[in-house]
């Protein structure tokens, strides 16, 4: 049986149901993404010419411009700008940060300030250090080991997971609540082992939250790479008096207006269903960008462009959304939502990019049974792009909030392997993305909308008709 | 039906008779690759320590003696050199290359001899230039358009095609034969459109052959970067009447000694039947052939390390075998044969990895039907680890001459995306490859090796007992 499946999948397509068009179509599309695809062009002007794009700042503003400038040379329906209010944090000075183990003999260390972090006391902060694998340790050492410390968290991810999503899920919470627990222990800073499964030189930032914590409790926190990371611990284990040393003097300012921004071709037969797919436009500042999220957001692009340079006219309405504020607030996702609401837009399918602009795998889909099995009918079709990955799991955090009974949210899942080398990091960079990769990428989300658009959503509940 | 695939495999594979012991040891298997994996320190050392190590060089000889060192340390049955004679070929000084459009006024571009080419004259070649897409144009342009020029062959890898190597098959008889061909129509010279689907600055080597072409009749061939490739065919376009000047001095030297390095761990019920996996330690010069074949090479030797980490005792012989000079010549693979047959070993699994060092995906299988039909039976296991690639197909040029009707060759079959960005160039290095998925690969290999050394390869023909 197995084998019938490896080596017959053309057979097995057709006989349940699937027009060999579609094969022919979806063909057409990869053959187009990699001899004529627009992502890799566009991905090298957001990286290079616009760069990194942190919700609120000058950059972000030229991204939003940019991509309505881009969407509208593509002929699409409507392009439009969806004005939401975002948070705007800043970097300040360049972090510094050294190991002190005496008076004057020092070991600098590369840091970051974690994003929505106070500053450091002007001048800096210096502290002797205790670390910890877990916010929970912070229970078990107790207030009278932590007080007037730097926790210092270095808890790695686990190498033993295939996917490594799956680690930075059991490790994030480090980052993101661990200044504002260990604040509650009387901790003056954080320190926290960065978000990377290999060993090298650079600190990753990302969210972290104070939650409710009183403005005079706050404590700054920063991330360490993983090569100092394992240097502070090693040099602990030696000698727990060393002191520890950061400055940094970021700082969150008030809000600012933003977009999400969002182009549409719409449906010819029912433009009252929408499938969307986007990314987030948004990026962390220390490097470009590149795999997190323009990736996602210039494949997101192409998936427009694409069916209309496969001839495809849509049925339904498409559109690609960026989203504006993924990744310190969510705030664009949120006003997305709020607005289909407000209209009572009928979103039947929504894909997002946000893993990498790494080789496909597939994609993971949010959705009833039902549903799922309608889309596992057409993998056969993906079967000779070498896309296996059909599997019931999460979409991705913008398009999130559309979940409802009767729609299905999926995520592309690129390969997963490389990806946090460079998740929120300096070298977070376009050289670092292949274009091949990122082509296929594109091709295999325009081939699942193109699916949807031209099926449909089957309806989650069929009661059984009974006659008056 | 698929769907019960897709989320039952555990079940599937205990229903089809797959003890759940082979899970849970390959999932140690895998375990032990990700945390405690020996091919990414064994790689740093082959690439950073020795480097380039080309058939005949003081570097393969290098490569010999630490790869015979290593396999001792591991505590195997035997490890010896199995001595062959290898072709010598050498680069000389750096190749060095202009276009010129009027006499002064020229643009330096990359090249690279070609493996095996012969040197220009001394002083270098200049010559004009005609360009094909093909061997068959040689014949339609004819000799009066040939003579006395430079054939520049510039068709390109099939972007279209999803594996590449497929698109590098569809090409590299350009490389291959270009200049024997280009030769009897009495061209001066060859230079040849590098084996890579990016367009970048590196020339790309590579072997090629002169066939029986007398030795006054050859001539010599060099590949040019992509990009050097697009403007050489961009001014030709302009400009008929340039010119391009290369100089090159390579030699092929005598035959010299060289040896396969071989290690095994002999097995306890079925010592006569062989399983052996392996690479080939020799590369080419430009880079230190991390990817080609590098990663081959340790996974490999990581292959016996992990068996013995995660407590197997084969049955069978299990042997690595590290051989000498696939670039540039065979000789490692034909002296490995000569040897088996001459013992008459019984070879029942080969395995080779030399596609790179990328993700694995899974496996091409060169068998019969029945044995295919016996390996698809363990497909199910390696789905935890994303591995869904099982397809019939080649092996691999070492482990090729071992075929025969009863046994199963294979080749490790990684994400091929990226691998001619770097094949045969100065930036196949070290830092192309990643920890991880040169692990996971290790792994994927390893599993493989358990399976077929606890139920061996099936008999394939199975006559039905008559009772006399």
């Amino acid at each position: 049986m197995i084998k019938y499946l490896t080596s017959s999948f053309l057979f097995l397509a057709f006989s349940i149901g699937l027009a060999q068009s579609d094969q022919e179509q979806i063909d057409k599309i990869y053959k187009t993404a990699l001899t004529n695809g627009k992502s890799y062009e566009w991905l090298d002007y957001l990286s290079n010419q616009i760069g990194g794009r942190l919700s609120g700042s000058l950059n972000a503003e030229k991204a939003v411009k940019w991509g309505k400038e881009e969407l509208e040379k593509l002929g699409l329906d409507k392009v439009w700008l969806q004005p939401v209010m975002v948070p705007k944090w800043v970097r300040g000075i360049k972090e510094y940060a050294y190991i002190e183990t005496t008076p004057g003999n020092t070991t600098v260390v590369n840091v970051c300030a974690l994003g929505g972090s106070m500053a450091t006391p002007f001048g800096g902060l210096k502290a002797n250090v205790v670390e910890v694998n877990s916010l929970e340790d912070l229970e078990k050492i107790g207030e009278q080991n932590i007080k007037g410390k730097i926790v210092f968290y270095n808890r790695p991810m686990d190498e033993e997971l295939i996917n490594t999503f799956q680690a930075y899920g059991g490790c994030v919470d480090q980052r993101y609540s661990g200044a504002m627990e260990a604040a509650k222990y009387g901790a003056l800073g954080v320190i926290v082992r960065s978000m990377n499964l290999r060993l090298d030189d650079y600190p990753h930032t990302g969210s972290m939250t104070y939650g409710d914590l009183p403005l005079s409790q706050r404590i700054p926190a920063a991330a360490i790479s993983t090569n100092h990371a394992e240097l502070l611990s090693s040099m602990l284990k030696l000698d727990k008096r060393i002191k520890f040393y950061f400055s940094q003097s970021c700082m969150q300012l008030k809000d600012v207006q933003s977009y999400n921004v969002i182009g549409e071709i719409t449906g010819s037969e029912f433009p009252d269903e929408y499938i969307i797919v986007g990314g987030h436009l948004d990026s962390w500042d220390l490097g470009d960008g590149s795999h997190d999220d323009g990736a996602g957001i210039v494949q997101s692009m192409d998936v427009l462009r694409l069916l209309k340079e496969t001839g495809i006219k849509p049925k339904r309405s498409i559109r690609v959304v960026l989203f504006m504020n993924e990744e310190n607030g969510m705030r664009g996702a949120m006003k997305y939502k709020e607005e289909v609401d407000k209209k009572g837009e009928n979103h039947v399918f929504a894909l997002e990019s946000d893993a990498g602009g790494f080789t496909p795998r597939g994609f993971s889909f949010d959705c009833s049974d039902a549903n799922f099995n309608q889309v596992l009918e057409w993998k056969p079709l993906f079967k000779p792009y070498l896309i296996h990955y059909f599997e019931k799991g999460g979409s991705g955090a913008d398009v999130g909030p559309l979940k409802n009974d009767n729609n299905v949210l999926a995520g592309l899942r690129p390969d997963s392997q490389r990806y946090f080398d460079y998740h929120h990091a300096a070298n977070d960079t376009f050289d670092a993305v292949n274009k091949r990769e990122l082509e296929l990428g594109a091709a295999t989300m325009t081939s699942l909308v193109y699916l949807y658009d031209k099926y449909g959503v089957n309806p989650i509940k069929k009661e059984p008709q009974i006659k008056n």
